[in-house]
């Protein structure tokens, strides 16, 4: 679900127990080296911006980011918010399931306001 | 095992199949935000560099980066070169296995030698 676009990228929801943000630039790009530098530079703030709003917001144990694009060669940048008792904590997302896990965290739709609020002010 | 070191920052090969590097900052950061910009802006260039060298030695399928952290509280940067015969793609490196690969890739030596002279460079 898209849920911030502007002229350089997109941002996609994730379904997921975890909140998890991905971006996506505009552009073609397959890798990080085939974006120009100003798509890039957004791509990293816009990620630093998440990560930091992820962290005041939902007090996670770490933050995880990755940029994989094995399946869909355009590049996106995974943007998760770990918990000690999320169903992979340790493991990454795509790890070995550790447990069933029930979350109980603070409400998206809050944090989608607060993000928004942010990102329209970079 | 440590293959570069500055002032900013070292680089480590991991043991695996694939071309694979991991950045650290010398800094304490558990999050990428909790570097200062110089810090943060040193190892951008340097996961940069290292994908763009990867692709021009080893031509890789994809180019993962990741930055998880969850066991080591110490930021680190994955930089992996992947391969559609590797034994996981197109599974994460820590996704599921896919197949018994045994990859015929150029030799890491040199392209420690080709990376290093950049990283000086930089």
């Amino acid at each position: 679900m898209k849920i911030f676009e502007d002229e350089t990228l997109y941002i996609e929801k994730e379904t997921s127990q975890i909140p998890w943000l991905k971006i996506f630039p505009k552009k073609d790009c397959k890798e990080l080296s085939d974006c120009d530098d100003k798509t890039r530079n957004k791509l990293f703030r816009v990620m630093l911006l998440i990560e930091t709003e992820m962290i005041k917001y939902y007090k996670p144990k770490k933050i995880n980011i990755a940029m994989f694009g094995n399946y869909l060669p355009q590049l996106h940048i995974h943007v998760m918010a770990r918990f000690e008792d999320d169903s992979y904590f340790p493991e990454p997302m795509w790890g070995k399931k550790q447990r069933d896990a029930k979350l109980d965290l603070p409400d998206f739709q809050k944090f989608k306001q607060i993000l928004l609020k942010r990102l329209n002010s970079l």
